[in-house]
């Protein structure tokens, strides 16, 4: 039984996230199962490495998948290539570890949120960004941004009650800026729902003295969902990468 | 009578192209007409700097409009940047010379040309790029484009027959490669139909080793149609800037 690794790009504009869902075929797993099961010709199950929301993109979700034939990983690109949508694109597949799987051997991800920060148009990145037109001091969010790394309960920035834990460790936040455009890129070995866009939205209320830096602590050591932020919408955030060791 | 000076962006994906078309409200112009005759409270006309064809996009559109009452030009962006589609972008308006005309006045134009070269997906741009894998040989292109700069009769780089005088002076080709990316920058003086994407299928030709690049010179000095190259499709093209002394 070949076990396979496999890296999407996708534009999820269009999309009601990554997850199957019975009542549509307009998810990323729906669409991506749908090309290898015809490939395979018997249903193929895919495992992300976690569910994007609808709306949000990715440029490097990997995924495997385990199948009774084996098929090149070559031949597998190429008909992914050839059948996903546009907005939906195979970057590679690899024949993976016996064991590898690629929601449970993920070490670390980064995710990248980015806000348009002016009223001047934004007309060819406008799917990929948040628009919020404001003055944002970068180095007071620097500074809050810091106060939140390490191991910490995440219980405030979820957007769901949980009985699991909710301790995370994130790594690094780095912010920064290009022309109108702020980039919020966090790193961690793992992320609550809506975390970094409750996160994202915290840092944001900072930059532009809405609260002040220093109340960033309140969010950390399992404080409630209202000692965060607001939730910024998904068409800003895009899964940049998934590490493994 | 103010004359105003009006700087755009847009993706044109969507779009019959710039020019107000009577079977349709899908063109750019009757796009920015609508929102500006209903500012002014009477019908407005816009001049262009030049027709874009359907599915070429702008980064710097320009065009001029004459009116009968005066509107300060900080209220004329912020109405189009209310009323405008999101795909059409108002970067500024301001007070032109009573003699400014977008496309009379315009000295200089410059168009880009982008083709993704490889099978890699190109998720995020693709509907700003012709997606053509091969392999080019950038410095043979650069070389012939080098042959193709200076005041030549360009009759043999036009889709449309015209007793018109079709000598124009293409003063730079700038190719350069990024990443997976070709980009192909033409400035002149003024572009004939098609000029910039028949100029791009040539060099594309002469990149793959399909054509010599001496022969770059047979599309010069009035030569038919027949002695240039394939037409790259609008998607990958667009209007960066329009030059005024």
């Amino acid at each position: 039984m070949p076990n396979y690794k496999l890296i999407l790009q996708y534009d999820g504009s269009r999309y009601r996230g990554w997850q199957w869902l019975r009542d549509t075929d307009m998810t990323i797993q729906g669409k991506v199962e749908a090309v290898l099961s015809r490939c395979f010709e018997t249903p193929v199950e895919v495992q992300g490495s976690g569910r994007t929301d609808a709306g949000v993109h990715a440029l490097g979700q990997s995924a495997s998948f385990c199948t009774v034939r084996d098929l090149p990983p070559k031949d597998i690109l190429a008909a992914l290539r050839q059948f996903l949508p546009e907005d939906i694109g195979a970057v590679d597949v690899s024949y993976a570890a016996p064991r590898f799987h690629a929601r449970l051997s993920a070490t670390e991800k980064t995710y990248r949120y980015r806000v348009w920060t002016t009223e001047a148009p934004c007309v060819f990145d406008r799917r990929f960004v948040y628009i919020l037109p404001g003055n944002y001091a970068l180095s007071t969010m620097q500074t809050a941004s810091h106060l939140l790394e390490g191991t910490h309960d995440f219980r405030a920035c979820s957007a769901v009650k949980t009985k699991k834990s909710t301790v995370r460790t994130l790594s690094r936040i780095a912010i920064t800026k290009s022309g109108d455009e702020l980039r919020f890129d966090f790193t961690a070995d793992g992320f609550l729902h809506h975390m970094v866009r409750i996160l994202t939205g915290t840092l944001l209320e900072i930059g532009r003295g809405d609260r002040p830096p220093e109340s960033a602590v309140d969010l950390l050591n399992g404080g409630p969902r209202s000692a965060s932020g607001f939730t910024v919408p998904a068409k800003g955030l895009c899964l940049m990468e998934v590490r493994y060791d």
